[in-house]
């Protein structure tokens, strides 16, 4: 069922990240794909400039490696909790989906703040029996998201 | 399948909320309807008094109309997340349930704050088609939501 | 259908306990059992001990009955959000799966706050029609959760 497997996908995709398996990120998408994390605002009135943007697993995979060798998560953990997903199907068996998301931010001393909230604008595609995300725009609700840290969101 | 619909409906309704979309609420509830913000407090004491109060399509549509005026949605922005729903069927093909939620306001500098947790404990008919709230209230864990506002939770 | 079921069970242990009906709680458990709360430092170590440790009922319900001594309930409030659950079904019947959780705490002065994330790791069994945990490890993002409270997590 569609809606199950988009469940699963987010699911998945949201633990690979806050079990710091980050080098299976990029797995989660097509080969070209189209990651950006853009603001609500920019979202709006459709200006293209995104705080982080990749348009390959190569490029995904060295925003992986850039955040190793920066140590960000021995510094931090982070915790997703993603919303319900609202489904179209598009053209070309592509799936469309709005999703809700919030992450909390754990710092090493055990603080714990709202790091970002937003949703999720994807378009998802089949591919070897899998589905992977061929588009994922990060639409933060707030402007003022931690962009140095460029972590995935 | 009643509980995809069910959660549907809750991801349509905390969509078209945040996404700024407030003139397609009223359409999420049957008319006459009720509507009600209450406290856990309150709702444990079975006190009938609530924070805002709806039994028509109209008013809440007067709702909307007050927010526009008082430009709410210029100054913030809200992220709903709604959890795993306990649904029992009633008599009359009515749906009862309840729902956890969670709602983040963004203010205009990108701050974020918790705004509200709590319940929504609902009563939903199928009309035309459609799932609809012939009943929402929304009980929040604590009494001191803003009720200024009023926004819709 | 298995993935309906496991965010069922999720949602009545959650509900069971923001609604304050502790005394339900052992009963989403086998008996005997295994209930851990630890650290996601603890748990990537191997480390045995853990903030909370329960392996029966028994001492499920004596937990309860000591929070209930304290009033720990009339000081405070919970509300759960759970997260999309990654499913694997293991050998037989047992059902394994993890689950994102985020507990925000209410206090009696309106307040709220963040009180914690984490996941949970869980084995479920069927027992007698109803889906159970055999053991369910609570593994908490931050080391700082407050331990004297020992709330049900």
């Amino acid at each position: 069922m569609l809606a199950e497997r988009v469940a699963r996908l987010n699911a998945e995709y949201a633990r690979a990240i806050d079990d710091d398996r980050l080098e299976r990120w990029p797995e989660f998408f097509t080969d070209p794909c189209l990651y950006k994390i853009t603001s609500a605002d920019n979202y709006r009135r459709g200006l293209e400039g995104g705080l982080v943007y990749a348009d390959s697993r190569g490029m995904l995979a060295d925003r992986v490696a850039a955040l190793r060798e920066a140590n960000i998560y021995e510094r931090q953990a982070y915790r997703h909790l993603v919303g319900l997903p609202a489904i179209q199907s598009g053209a070309n068996g592509a799936v469309h989906a709005e999703t809700p998301f919030l992450v909390v931010r754990v710092m090493r001393d055990g603080s714990m703040d709202l790091f970002a909230t937003g949703r999720y604008v994807d378009v998802m595609v089949e591919e070897g029996g899998d589905l992977r995300f061929r588009e994922r725009l990060v639409v933060c609700d707030s402007s003022r998201v931690d962009t140095l840290l460029a972590i995935p969101l």
